[in-house]
């Protein structure tokens, strides 16, 4: 491929703003994506690269959540994992972490809700490890994938699985990144510093007292556990089996060409970075869609107070039935209208202004006028689309990174928590009456709206520039760093320290033992003169 | 400021790219430019910024290099600081130091260089805060500068000193950086784990062996040792005088919100950054434009040989007479045509292929179709228009970060460098006529050149982005982390990490003693049964 053949066009300036345009040939993507609410985030990529020509396969084990065939955007590969019941399994066990949550919030929670959850998060690396190695073993596949020539490899590492069949395929490798088995993506490749950047569930800052910083050392340490013995033996498997070089999980993601991170510093906490990471948080995000009718006349009828929508996500089940109750009495005292998607039985207090729903256009919405604040459980999706449309969130945070999402807009004055042990009618109704009357809340998330949409280039066609990128130029090592592949005494200077001081202290000793030896010498000559 | 009000528009799909394009008020901006070649590059920002239409005033100190008034431009303020002469004690300075390195080029030739350097450094930093002292005391002045609110200070922090100005005016502050005191700007707000991140003038790469860390980490600590004692006290008296708080030579850097770095990671090692860091290296490239018609016809008597273009910048005076002769001799054997910028006496071997030039038009040489390769010293903005019109180098490095610069391209295959003292007429034209006969320099900068110019937006248009969002948004106190307050020994956990470890050896040693205690009690019962 020769780049200046492609490069159609250097667009002048318009607006003031000129943009280099390189067009990128219809290339061939492989795309192994995880399932759940992370399938979500990836369409919204594949149909990104689909609308610009590339041609896309989907690699879905059989056991995936919400993956969907879709033949007008992508081929599929389903790959008999032979897992039955994955969604039971998944749901059983966080409705088990949240009730944990339920009792009292302390650190001993959690270190019980992480020890609890070590044999799920090893089953399923274990499952997906599997799935990698099956795929590999079926020579007819992985010549099949091998034959396609694919021009990049498009996965989520959250399940770091998928990556290590990319390495085995040898593709350029693009990451849609947020959370790696210890923490947030960043934690594989830059420096990290634990003194200023919290771990996931901490519900801490930036900035932290030095107790919160012990605490945060003690969770580091219990996920850099996870990563080395919870599920590092099923990736040393792997690796010993499939590849010459010494490999490890840190590694094969460490290999990413670019990290497309679902973040960005109106969100997250400002913190050190490396030069292929591009920050994409928001991608998903667009302008609302007119209401369906009964919808808009349900929202209009609210008058000038407005509106409140609730949701708490697709992958926990409904609230406990007497919780339920206590918010419905809650809402049913707003002179707002509230839309509330709630699966569960109907509470026995529901009020007329409040309409329970299945499913709801939350995106719409939340870009509605009339909308006043947005119940919310913090998912990653929901909160960036809050930031989007600078609706003020009330939190209730259930599982995963609900609860950091949440910490984040609620550092700069833009949301509320409600943790599950505080939750009763009472603090519901009492935080809820803060976020809708106090204004303060509305202006600052107003104003990271504002700045989440002043940037150079919007976040999803930045992500497509950057995937193009890797395929026009068959990679990007050059924005990688190789010092990963140092000996950690060597990246961190250890070896150096002790020769340098070592050699210090061989220097004193050395003078000190001389100037002694000369003055014994002079002392002693002085004495046989003075005798 | 309504940032919605501004908004004027965001532009649809355009060939695929699009981007947000926010208009920004015409602004105020105070510049306080550092002189010489930094000149060149700020100038370059002042254009484009008042090509938007906003006003800019300069700052100069009266004995600034090249830094001349332009009405057209911009509104002058000049301080007579007092210095006459500056050019020419730089000159002498870079002379001895030049002088120094034609020697053995060895770790003990560097120190002395550095030592001898220690005054010139320490001078020039003081010059500068006296400057910023001066303007400051000057009560008529500082009202003025007060009283006009300027919406952002723009300057290089190379001499750090302008920064206290801005930050006693209080403005949003925008820093054009490449260097500071102890190196690279990255050292001020980045990790920089030395093991991969080499130091100003080691013409290390980013990858070094155990020794070449070594010397790294001893060239470092001198660069620190100059950063603390020797400029770091004119900063902590301008601190003591006009700042209630705790401050240093790089506490005032770390207030920056914006770092536009002169630098990007095509031309640069992949190393960790930080939010608020632009890269914009190439900023001030642009394609050529015609040749004026004599040059143009002794380019074209080149016929298919082509030309090479000759220029060492301009803070060095002319090579000396000897090596002067050698490289004339060297040219004059060569097909190939030469544009030769020299200042000194003409040499006794010049031969009929080389035209000796006063001043050229460097950019609209190097992007002349029959360019072959670029004689260069490996200033900044020399390598990146090489890297942007793809062309080879042969560099001889004289001062400051020439070395540096060319190790960059070196590494990537795209440039010789022959240091200062090997230069003989014998190794010149050997290295020359390796880079003009091996195609692999040309196709490695060229490929540079491909990927330089594969960005999503022009590293100019970045530059003036970023520069407005901070005039917009009133600073970027989001993209810059406030952990640099915190202690060294919390910022590393150092105070963790013993408390820690101290709670570990109080609970071992209590178990330890509590078992003891229990063992000893059941043997004692024992022996009394027994007995």
């Amino acid at each position: 491929m020769n780049l200046h053949k492609r490069q159609s066009s250097i667009v002048g300036l318009f607006l003031g703003l000129s943009v280099f345009v390189l067009s990128c040939e219809s290339s061939k993507v492989l795309v192994y994506p995880l399932h759940g609410s992370h399938w979500v985030n990836m369409k919204v990529l594949i149909e990104a690269l689909h609308s610009k020509g590339h041609s896309i396969t989907v690699i879905r084990p059989s056991s995936s959540l919400y993956v969907e065939e879709d033949p007008s955007l992508f081929t599929t590969i389903t790959v008999n994992d032979g897992i039955e019941n994955m969604g039971e399994y998944l749901t059983e066990h966080l409705n088990e972490m949240m009730e944990l949550k339920r009792g009292e919030k302390s650190v001993l929670t959690f270190l019980k809700i992480q020890w609890n959850f070590f044999p799920v998060i090893s089953y399923l690396h274990l499952v997906a490890c599997n799935t990698v190695s099956k795929i590999i073993e079926d020579k007819e596949l992985i010549k099949r994938l091998q034959d396609e020539q694919y021009d990049l490899f498009l996965t989520d590492p959250a399940m770091t699985a998928a990556v290590v069949l990319g390495r085995y395929l040898k593709l350029p490798l693009v990451l849609n990144a947020r959370w790696i088995t210890s923490g947030e993506g960043h934690f594989a490749i830059a420096p990290s510093p634990l003194s200023y950047i919290p771990i996931l569930d901490t519900g801490l800052s930036d900035r932290m007292t030095f107790f919160q910083r012990v605490k945060n050392s003690l969770f580091y340490a219990m996920t850099l556990f996870q990563e080395k013995f919870v599920v590092g033996p099923h990736y040393k498997a792997l690796c010993d089996k499939y590849f010459d070089e010494d490999c490890d999980i840190v590694s094969f993601l460490q290999e990413a060409d670019i990290w497309l991170m679902r973040l960005d510093f109106v969100f997250d906490f400002p913190r050190p970075t490396m030069p292929n990471v591009v920050y994409m948080g928001g991608f998903q995000c667009k302008p609302a869609k007119p209401l369906p009718e009964d919808l808009e006349a349900f929202v209009q009828s609210s008058g000038e107070h407005g509106f409140i929508i609730m949701s708490l996500g697709t992958m926990v089940d409904s609230l406990p039935a007497d919780i339920a109750d206590e918010i419905a009495a809650v809402f049913a005292k707003l002179p707002q209208k509230v839309i509330w998607r709630h699966l569960g039985p109907k509470p026995s207090t529901l009020g007329n202004n409040t309409l329970l729903v299945n499913w709801m256009p939350q995106n719409d919405l939340l870009g509605h006028s009339k909308i006043k604040a947005f119940v919310a459980h913090g998912g990653t999706n929901g909160v960036q689309e809050a930031i989007y449309h600078g609706v003020p969130v009330l939190g209730i945070p259930l599982v995963f990174d609900q609860l950091d999402n949440l910490v984040r807009i609620q550092t700069r004055g833009a949301a509320k928590i409600l943790e599950l042990s505080q939750l009763d009618g009472q603090t519901f109704e009492q935080m809820l009456l803060e976020v809708l009357n106090d204004d303060s809340y509305r202006t600052n998330m107003q104003r990271l709206s504002s700045l989440h949409r002043d940037q150079p280039v919007k976040p999803l066609d930045s992500a497509v520039f950057w995937i193009e990128y890797v395929m026009r130029n068959k990679g990007a090592p050059h924005l990688r760093t190789k010092a990963y592949r140092m000996p950690w005494y060597s990246y961190h200077s250890v070896d150096v320290t002790l020769f340098l001081l070592s050699t210090a202290a061989v220097l004193t000793f050395t003078t000190v033992a001389f100037i002694r030896w000369v003055c014994c010498r002079a002392c002693g000559k002085r004495k046989v003169k003075n005798e």
